[in-house]
C-alpha cells in the first residue's frame, strides 16, 4: 500500500517537499484533501505529471520514467454505488485509488433507498456481468443504502459515508452511525469522506483475490 | 385526545390516584412505561378493568359503564410495519392506543432491509387492499426502514425508532438520527420507543381523514 | 409527491444538470438549500421561469407549457405558526412548498412563548375561521411553542425546530430535543431547518383529507 | 448559606460521620441524595431529629437545643411551580430548604404546557394574593413551563429540570437546554435535579428581599 | 422586562423594522448581538440616537423625548466580575442592560483563578463599601472563578459563562458545565455569552431589593 | 452469509422460536449477545446440540442430521491479535463465527501496544508460516493496535474496538474513534464489540480469497 | 513501572491467573478497579498477601519472599489534595501506588473550592515543611480545585477528576473538561478516577528527582 | 512559570496593552495563538523584539536590557516527538516555551505509528545519548504514538493531542481520548494543540531534575 498524503493539515511548502521526496523514493505521490491553492502549486511544480480528481481533492503525481510501470492492471475488480449526486466526490476518490492500484473499476451512481429501482441493474451487472471483488457503498444523509445493499449480496461491502446532510446528524455522523449500527453482519466502515480508506481497503481485497485467481 | 401518563417516572401511589382520577372523568384511563410491579398494582385495584399489552408496559383501563362507548370504530385505517423482531413492543404500544381511539390497524413485523423481499406483500396490501390512511415504519439498529417506505409510498409516513442496538450509536441514536436525516421529503419522527406519540399522530391523521370520508 | 433537489451538496453544474433534466421529465424542479451564487445561475439558465421565496433559498422552476397544470389547488388547508421573527424563513420553505402542492397556506408569525398572548387569535382563526388540516409549528431556541399549541388542538401538528439560538443546544439542537421530548403525545417532528420535509408531510396529510372530503 | 452534604458520594460512615461533625458545629445538618439505605442509617443515629422529604432523598437532622431556633421565618416568599407530577421530588427539595432558611413556600403541582390553563389561577395567587419574591418552575421532558412562566412575570425565575424523559434529550437534557435557549431574557437554570440548587438560591433571593423589606 | 432583540439571527432589514416598531411603542430599543454591518446601518437610521457596547454587539436606540426617563436610577446594585480580559465583552453586554435598567454597576476585571489575589480588594468592595444585591460572575475556559466566589459570599450569584477556550470542551462548554455542577450550592447560571440574560436577572433582582429598600 | 440472531433485544421466547424456525430452515442457528439465562433456556430446548463460546454470549445450535456438512473446511485463513485479555470474548465471537463459515482461525491475545515485543512472534506467523487471507485487530481502551498492525502488513485490516475502558471515551468510544481516524490507510472497522460481523467480514474475504485459489 | 490489572474488564479467573503470573515474574501483582467478588477471590488465593485500600478497588499482593524490597523508600515526594470526601477513593489509589514505589505521600482532604480557606495550611506545609516533587489534586463535579492550586504553586500539578456529580456534566466529565480547560498553563490531567495513572505519572516525576538529588 | 497571553480571545489592542505591560514588569512577554494580524501589530509596536514561531502563533518579545538574562541555561533535557508533519506546530510551540524556560530540547518528527521503524533512533537517542527528564509525545488523528512510547520508556510522558483529521472524531477528539484511554499507566495529557500547556508542564519537571541534579 503507497503512503499517502493528508494534505490539508500541511502547509503547501511541506506537502510539495514530502512530495518531492516520495516521488523521487516510488515514482508517484498520491495526495488526498488537496486545496485549491495547493491544487495550483502542485500543477506549477510537477508540470504535466499531475492526475487529479474532479473535485481536485486527489491528486496523483507521477516521475517521469515511472509512467509504465505504475497503474498495470492487477485484475482485481471493484464496485462502487453512490445514494446521491453528493457522494460523487468520495466515491471518485475511491475509485482513482483504486485504478492507481490496479484495479478495474465499476461505478453506479444516484441508486440510493429515495428510488430504490434505479439500483436493480447497476447491482446486477456488478455481481453477475463483471463479478466485482468487493463493493464500497458510498451514502451520506441516512446513510441506508449500504445496509439495503449489504441484504442483497455475498461479496464484502465497505460503507463509505459522506458529510452530505445537515441538522441534526448532519456530516455525515448519522450516515456513519447507520452504518455502524447495520442489522446485516459483515458491513464494515471506514470515517466520514474517507474515499481513500475505502479505497484502499476495497484494492487491497480485490488484488488479494485476482492474485489468488492468478495462482492458477 | 386522550391523556396519557408517562408511568414510569411517577411512584405507583402517584400512578393509581392518577389514574382513578382520569377514569372517574373520562371513563378510561391509558399509561405507557408501566412496570411490572404496577401492572400488578393496577391488576389489583381495577380488577377486571385492566387490558395491557402482551409486554406489559402499555395498559389502558376501563370504568365499567363507559366500556360499551370506547373503542368504537372511528372509520381510520393505520398501517405498522416494523424492521424486526425488537421492534414489536413499540409497535404494539402503538397499535394498541391507534385501535383505542378507533381504527382499523394492520401490522407486519420483520420485513427490515436485511430481507427487503419480505417487505412487498404486506406493504401492498397495506396500500391496495385496504389502504392506510397513514403508516408507522418501527426501526431501530441502522433505521432505514422508513426511508426506504418512504421512497415507495405516497401517504403519510411516522418514523419510530426503537433502543435496539449498542455500540456508538446504540439505544436508537443512530435511528432516530438517521430517520432525521432521510433522503426522502417527508418523514416525520417522534422520539425513540415512542410508540404511544407515534399512534396518537397516526390516529390523529386517520380519524381526520375518516371523518371528511364519512361526512359525505 | 415530487423530487426536491438538496442544493447545497452538489455544485452549481450538477444542479443545473439536474434541475434541467427533472423539468423536461416533470414539467418542474423544486431546489432547496439554494445559495445565492446558485440562485444567480438559475436565473440565468432558467430565465422568467424562476419562483424563489425571498430569502432565496427555496427555489421552484417551471417548464412553459406545464406552467398552467401545476399549483392548481388540491382543497387542503394548512397553517403555519412560528415563534419569531427568525424562524420566516423555515416556515416560508414550508409555506412555498404546500402551495405548490395546492393546499391553502395560513400563517402566522412571531406567537412564541415570551409573548403567548400573540398566539391566540391566529390559532383561533386557523382552527374555526377556515379550518386547517394540519399545523407546522416552527421554533427555534427553547423550541417551546410546538408543545404549547399542541396541547391546544386536535389537529396534527408538525414541530419544526430552527437553527436558532447560541453557546450550548444552540444550532437548533435544544428546540429539536425539546420537541421530540414533548409532553403532549403526538407531536412529530423534523429535522431542524427541514421546512421543505415538513411541508411535504403537511401538503401529503392536507391533500389526502381534502380528497376524502371531494370523494363525497 | 448552610454547608449541605450531596450524600451519594460518600459511604454511609463518611456521611454519618459529616453529619454529625456538622450538627456539633451549627446545630443542624441537611442532606440531599440520600439512599434508602442511609435515611435508615440515620434515623438510627440520630432518632427523633431526622425530617426527611417524602421521598427521602433530602434529610435535615436537627441538634436537640437548636431546634427553636431553626427555621424562624425570615420573611422571604418563594413560589414553586411544576410541569407534571413526575417533578414533585425535585419541587419538595427544593422547598424543604427553602422552608428550613425561613421562607414562606407556595407550591402549585402539575401545571405543565399539556394542560396551560391549569397555570392562571395558582400563578395569580402568587404574583397577587401574597406576591412572592422569586419562583422556582421544575420541568422535565420538553422543558418549556419556565419559557412561559418567565414570560408572564416580572420576578426572577429559576429554571430547575428534571431528568422526566426518555430516549434522545431524556434524563433532562433536553430539558435544561431548551431553559439555556429559552427566548425570555433573564431565566437562569441550575443542574438537572438540583432542587438543593434552586432552593438555596431562592431563599437567598426572597430573604433578602424580606431583610430589605424589614430593614423599614 | 423590556423586549429585547437577538438580532444575529434576522436579516438588517428585520432588524431596522423591528427596533423601530419597539422605539416607537416604548420608546427605547435594546439589540443583542449585533453584527458590524448591522451596527452601520442603526446609525444611519437612527442617527445621535445610538448607544453601542464598545464591541458594538449590545446596541440600545432612544426615542428622542423618551431619553430623560429611561435610565432612571432605580437604586438596585448589582456587581460584576471577569476571570479574564477575554470575558470584558459579555460582561459589558451585562453592564450596559443593568445600567439601562437603572441599577448601579460595579465592575472588576481579570481576576481569575490563575491569579487569586486579585480578587481580594474588589470583591471587599461591593461586598462591604457598596454592598451589591446580586452579583455577575463571567469566566470562559475552567469557569472556575463563580465557584470561588459563590463560596466566599452570601449574596445571590450567577455564573455567565463565555466561549472562551479552544479543543475539548470549547466554545464555552467546559465553563457552563462546570458552573452547573458548582460545589457551592445556590449558583444559577445562563447559556454561554448570555451577558443579556445574566443582565436582566440581576437587575430584576437587584431593583426588587431596591424597591423593598425603597418601601419603607 | 447465514441469518444472525441479536439475542439480547428479544424475549426468551421469541428468540427460542426464531432459532426453531432457522434450524428447521438451514439446519443451523446462530445467536449472538445471548444473557445466561437464554443460554439455559437454549439448552433445555435444543439439548445436545447447542455450542456455545466459554463467555456464553455467542451460540451456534445445529439441527441433529445437518451436523456434518455444517463447519466443512473452506479453506479461508483468518488471523486474529487482541491487545488485551479483556478483549478476548470479542475476538472469541468473531473466531466462532469464522471457524463455523469454514475458515481456519489463528489467535494471539495481549499483544497490544504497552508491551509491543510480544507482537513479533505471533504476527510473523500469520504472515509467513500459514498466511492469513485477513486479520481482525481487538482492542479496547485507546485502540492503538489495529493502527499498529496496518502499518506493518499489507492484507486487509479490520479493526474490532472493544467495550474496555472507563471514564471520558469509555465503553469502547476511544477505540472506535481511534480506528476511525487511524494514519494508515485501509483500516476499516465494525462497530463495539460487534465480533460477529468483524467476523462475518473476515470470512467472507477469506472463503472468497480461497475459492479463487480452489478455482485453480 | 510495574504492569498494573485493570480488574473490571476481566473474569475473576482470568484476575486470578494473571496477578499469579505476575507475582511469579516480579514478586508483586499491582490490580485496580477490583470487584467486591474478586477482592474475596483474592483473599482466598492469596491468604496473608492482600494489601487493600480501604474501599477494596485497589490491592497489591506480595510473593512471601519478596516482601523485603519491595516498597523501599526512593525518596520522591507526592502531596495529593482532594477537593472533598467522595474524591478520597481516587486519591487512596494514587498514594497507595505511589507508596508502593517508594515515595513519601502527603495527603490533605476536602480542601476544595467551596471551603477555600482549607487550603492555605496543608498546602504550605506541602510547599515548604517537606517540599514534594509533585502534587496531584483531585476533584469531581466543577473540577476547579486543580487550576487554583496550579495558579499558587510552581511545582508539576497533575489534575485527576473524579466520577463525582450529577446531571449534564456529571461523572467526572465537567471536572476533566475543566482541567483540559485550566486557565494555568501547565497543567496535564488523567482520565476520569484513573488514581492509578496519576499516581504512576506523580511516582515516577517523584522518584527522578529523588535520584537526581541522590546522585550527589 | 510566567504568564502567558491566550491572544486569540482579546482583540489587538487588549495583547499590545498587556504584552507592553509584562514586558514592563517582566522584562519578557509571551503570547500563544497569535493571528497574523496580530503579529504584524506586535512587529510595528515591538520592533526587534519579537521572536516567532515558523508558524507565527507563538510570539515572545524581550524588553531590551533582559535578554541577556532570559533564555540562561537550565540544565533541564526535554524530548519531543511528533507522529507526522502535521504535529510540527504545536510541537514548535513547546519547544519555543522549553527552550525560552532554559531547557536542551531534542526534536524528532514524523514517527507515527504508520511507520514504527523510524521510531526507534530518535528514542534510543533521546533516551541514552543525551538523555531527557520528560518527554512530550504529539500526534493527532488516532493519537496512538503516545501510548507507543509510553510503553517502551521509563521517563516521565506527556501526550499532546492535535487538531489533525477529519470525520468522526476528528479536531483532535479522537486523539484526546485515545491519549486518556491509554492502556499504559502514567501518560498525562493536555488539551487539543496546547502546546503552551505541555511545554509548560515539561519545563517545569526537566528544570527541576535539573536543580536536583544541580544541587550536588
Amino acid at each position: 500500500m503507497p503512503e499517502i498524503i493528508l494534505a490539508d493539515s500541511k502547509t503547501i511548502e511541506q506537502n510539495l517537499a514530502i512530495a518531492a521526496t516520495i516521488i523521487d523514493h516510488d515514482g508517484r505521490a498520491i495526495l488526498s484533501r488537496v486545496s485549491p491553492a495547493l491544487l495550483t502549486a502542485l500543477h506549477q511544480h510537477f508540470p504535466d505529471q499531475v492526475n487529479a480528481s474532479s473535485s481536485g481533492s486527489t491528486v496523483i503525481i507521477r516521475g517521469s520514467q515511472q509512467t509504465q510501470q505504475q497503474g498495470d492492471l492487477s485484475g482485481g475488480y471493484v464496485g462502487i454505488l453512490t445514494a446521491g449526486t453528493s457522494d460523487v466526490p468520495a466515491a471518485e476518490e475511491a475509485a482513482m485509488l483504486c485504478t492507481e492500484l490496479g484495479c478495474h473499476v465499476q461505478v453506479a451512481c444516484d441508486v440510493g433507498v429515495a428510488g430504490l429501482h434505479r439500483l436493480h441493474e447497476p447491482l446486477t451487472a456488478m455481481l453477475h456481468e463483471q463479478p466485482v471483488d468487493v463493493l464500497i457503498v458510498v451514502a451520506g444523509m441516512d446513510g441506508a443504502l449500504p445496509s439495503v445493499v449489504a441484504g442483497l449480496v455475498d461479496v464484502p461491502v465497505i460503507g463509505l459515508p459522506t458529510s452530505t446532510g445537515y441538522g441534526m446528524g448532519g456530516d455525515g455522523n448519522a450516515a456513519l452511525l447507520s452504518m455502524l449500527q447495520s442489522c446485516v453482519p459483515g458491513l464494515a466502515v471506514v470515517n466520514i469522506d474517507n474515499g481513500i480508506g475505502a479505497g484502499a481497503l476495497a484494492a487491497c481485497i480485490a488484488n488479494r483475490a485476482a492474485a489468488a485467481r492468478g495462482s492458477r
